[in-house]
């Protein structure tokens, strides 16, 4: 591989995010080899004009690139390490959603194996890879994310951050616990609007809309956690939570259950109950990190 | 009033919200009367042009259209219940926090004493009234609304929900839910990325494009969730399971408490233990609703 060519990739572990994955990559005209645990998962990529592999071992043959999708950090040892020889000098990227820690693990166990490894957390969707709204967060070895960054590029857009191995997945998971929050909050919206006969798709359109300017406050909530000081004049806790006491009679009044919000009144009560009721919403970030003094 | 004259608006209750809405009308132009239970919240407005009223009763003189923004249901019955023959042939739209049955309540009390009467639900926080991005819900008698509609819309967007006063509220909390679930979850994002020395600055500009980007997928969501057929052969709750997993592992590791995802994750595993693992996860909606066959 020179510095114009497009690096040969092999990605190992072929469910949704690993098709996706493959997919951009052998459209992007990149040489690009698959294997699957199980068989027939490939189908589709070969008639694309992937390379389908019998075995990880023979999958690795020529690659410049080894990219490793597989369902959690356990099966990425079971696949790697019996062919841990075979990457010595190759670069491994690990696509695999997988704890900080876990990625640290595989980081040095990559050390130690002279492979170059990096560690990916996908902030998207398999039907958004390749496209603008695609992030990959990384984090590991520098080197590889310069050498490789024009085909990273081909999954959506790419960030380095760092060598601590474990910062892209902790980022990532960061991100998902946000994102997996919001799903459930329009869930036991749609849960409560359906009692009153509103379609799911016409709450949709405004629950979209509604979070996305909410989203907006965000940085301004940062500014506060940064600061260290959570008092509010204008929305503090007891401000909030007369609405907050409101939601939870509502969804109780419409049948629905109170395991999403359920929680986070609870930790308004409590941050009450702590003497912190002029203090701003943000401080929750404070009694989920441990400081409630 | 006439068609083209503004309304005479009087603000009950001037909490942060109640001083926004009359700041609101008075900056516009709207003869403007306030008052509060407790004295000194006007200051400000009386600068800017409102009268200031000794109790409920004067506030009510020469209004054509009654604002309250209390902080609960009992605290509005408290403050109108006196003055209720005063308030006869005009018009009340209350916008203080209540649920669905308070709302329907209230209109019922409002309709046994011949005042035209509309509940609102508020879209947004008091420094966005007036703003493009303030949204007012509105349901209950549509006179009301299609008459003072351009005062109304000197707030912020103004949508009308139809006569049951109750579906204003519904919505309106429908979408609080989801904002704090949406909170909720960035809070324990910063928590956790905090301890890898992230800042909440560096992650909220990540989390709010993310968020955003997330919100678009609510439409797809909601087809799944109005069609009633989960199956999802693409993301189904299997597919969710090991990344939500290794979220609770690494908030685990990281020191950060799952009050906020930890009842998410419950939800996705009862789901699956359910039989439903190949469903999507938008059946959660279902599993809030009750319908757990």
């Amino acid at each position: 591989m020179t510095a114009n060519e497009q690096a040969a990739v092999t990605v190992l572990g072929l469910g949704p995010m690993g098709r996706a994955i493959a997919a951009a990559f052998v459209k992007s005209g990149n040489h690009t080899t698959v294997w699957n645990r199980t068989s027939g998962k490939d189908t589709e990529l070969v008639g694309l004009g992937a390379v389908p592999a019998a075995d990880p071992a023979a999958a690795t043959v020529g690659a410049d690139l080894v990219i490793t999708v597989l369902s959690d950090h356990a099966s990425v040892h079971a696949v790697l390490d019996p062919i841990a020889e075979r990457l010595r000098g190759k670069a491994l990227i690990d696509l695999t959603s997988t704890t900080p820690e876990e990625s640290r693990e595989l980081g040095e166990w990559a050390a130690a194996r002279d492979i170059a490894f990096l560690d990916g957390g996908i902030m998207a969707v398999p039907p958004m890879i390749g496209g603008p709204g695609a992030s990959i967060l990384y984090s590991g070895t520098g080197e590889v994310f310069d050498r490789f960054r024009p085909d990273l590029e081909k999954l959506g857009s790419a960030d380095y951050f760092g060598a601590d191995t474990g910062t892209a997945a902790l980022y990532d998971f960061a991100l998902l616990a946000g994102m997996y929050s919001m799903f459930a909050g329009f869930f036991h919206g749609t849960a409560m609007v359906r009692t009153a006969g509103v379609t799911a798709a016409s709450f949709a359109r405004r629950a979209a809309a509604y979070i996305t300017a909410m989203a907006e406050l965000l940085p301004a909530y940062a500014a506060v956690i940064d600061s260290g000081d959570y008092a509010d004049e204008i929305q503090p806790a007891r401000f909030h939570k007369p609405a907050f006491d409101a939601i939870v009679r509502a969804s109780r009044d419409a049948g629905v259950a109170l395991d999403v919000i359920g929680p986070v009144k609870n930790l308004i009560d409590r941050q009450i109950a702590d003497g912190r009721a002029g203090e701003g919403l943000e401080r929750i970030t404070e009694e989920l990190a441990g400081n409630r003094r």
